[in-house]
């Protein structure tokens, strides 16, 4: 009986690790979100059990349940995956299942993955840290957190790349709050939609473009001079292809 | 010709992607860097040409020569991996590589990994953002950039992690400017070394602590609410022996 905590990476299944592949050909159930892509579903074993419980997704209290279900699988079965898009411990809520999992006494395992806060730039041609450019990254979300959102003044002064997670609905509140906080208006944004999958899509802008510019989610912002680059090879399309 | 730009995650050879994987094992040269383990490089395809760049890497000089040698490496070989630690856009100076082949027309791809700024931490058992302690992470390195730090001052009131790669001989200078900018001297700090290897190590504190902490590079500091925190399950070291 051993719960593992698994991120999936950004979509495209060729971006899984190597252990997480691995534990997708063993289990006999894997708990998904919404985020995960089917390529990455169909590497799980025929007969395998597939729980979705992204739909549910959102509130503390389902939250609960899906620990509860942790919980319930983690004593039934030997091999449970708990599949996260991305990264289990940055935004993917893995902290508190392992938490929940160590009250109950129920041994799990947690595997990190290729997160889209950086990856999501990457394939946009967007380097999150570059030398004379960014000296750092930070990573947020859109949503606030227990009702506060976090102070986004200290980023305005544009020595950190800032990469807003889940952000798109809030994407005029982070402009104002950045602009208020003294961020150039011509600071350069990207948004990346889907990426690593079929449907990637780049959009361009400044900060003062960012409340209007058209996007759907998932996506992710990336906000600061890296956001100018286009480190995309011309011949990537092609390589890709093969 | 293709210089395939690749992350090596943070050590352990299970944590490739399958595309770094596959890529290694196609590969008719593989540039690497000092961090990356020995595990990894034992996945090159035999007759491969492994080229250590690590021993010189460090001045802007010697980044050149790299850069020249991914160059003039791409127009005479089909496949090229230059295999970083980690992920090549965060720290990884993926980008200037990539400038450089562009500008030279050389056909290049970047492929994302698992980095070590949230796969240390989680190694140790710590999730670097958590409801309702930790809300976003930024991520810096010790080491100046162009002569100059990042202001640690704006991460002093505890809404965010702070990650630092590459910090352990600057660890006096990193703790003196945050309690300095106003983060409280008992801010939890954890310091995990080699993580992902057989000699990984944790080592934890507090601000207050943390310049006289014994421990030596590779190591990633981990500064913020969450760095108390230990969500490690207990049979862990039980379920990876197997």
């Amino acid at each position: 009986m051993t719960v593992y905590l698994v991120g999936a990476g950004p979509g495209d299944a060729d971006l899984l690790t190597l252990k997480a592949a691995r534990l997708l050909s063993q289990a006999e159930v894997v708990v998904h979100d919404r985020l995960v892509d089917h390529s990455i579903l169909a590497m799980v074993r025929g007969h395998a059990e597939l729980i979705d419980v992204g739909k549910q997704e959102g509130g503390s209290g389902t939250q609960a349940l899906i620990n509860e279900l942790l919980i319930s699988l983690g004593r039934d079965y030997d091999t449970v995956v708990r599949l996260k898009g991305g990264d289990p411990y940055l935004f993917g809520r893995g902290g508190e299942e392992a938490a929940a999992l160590i009250d109950s006494g129920v041994p799990f395992e947690v595997v990190p993955g290729v997160t889209s806060a950086l990856s999501a730039p990457l394939a946009a041609g967007i380097p999150v840290t570059h030398r004379g450019i960014a000296g750092g990254v930070t990573v947020v979300t859109g949503h606030t957190q227990d009702g506060r959102s976090i102070d986004l003044t200290p980023f305005a002064r544009g020595e950190l790349t800032l990469v807003v997670l889940m952000g798109i609905a809030e994407r005029e509140r982070i402009a104002r709050e950045l602009i208020d906080g003294g961020c150039a208006r011509d600071t350069p944004v990207a948004i990346v939609e889907s990426s690593w999958t079929e449907s990637e899509r780049v959009i361009r802008g400044s900060l003062d473009d960012l409340a209007a510019m058209q996007c759907s989610p998932p996506a992710v912002i990336v906000i600061g001079r890296v956001a100018a680059l286009d480190l995309v090879d011309a011949a990537r399309d092609a390589v890709s292809a093969r």
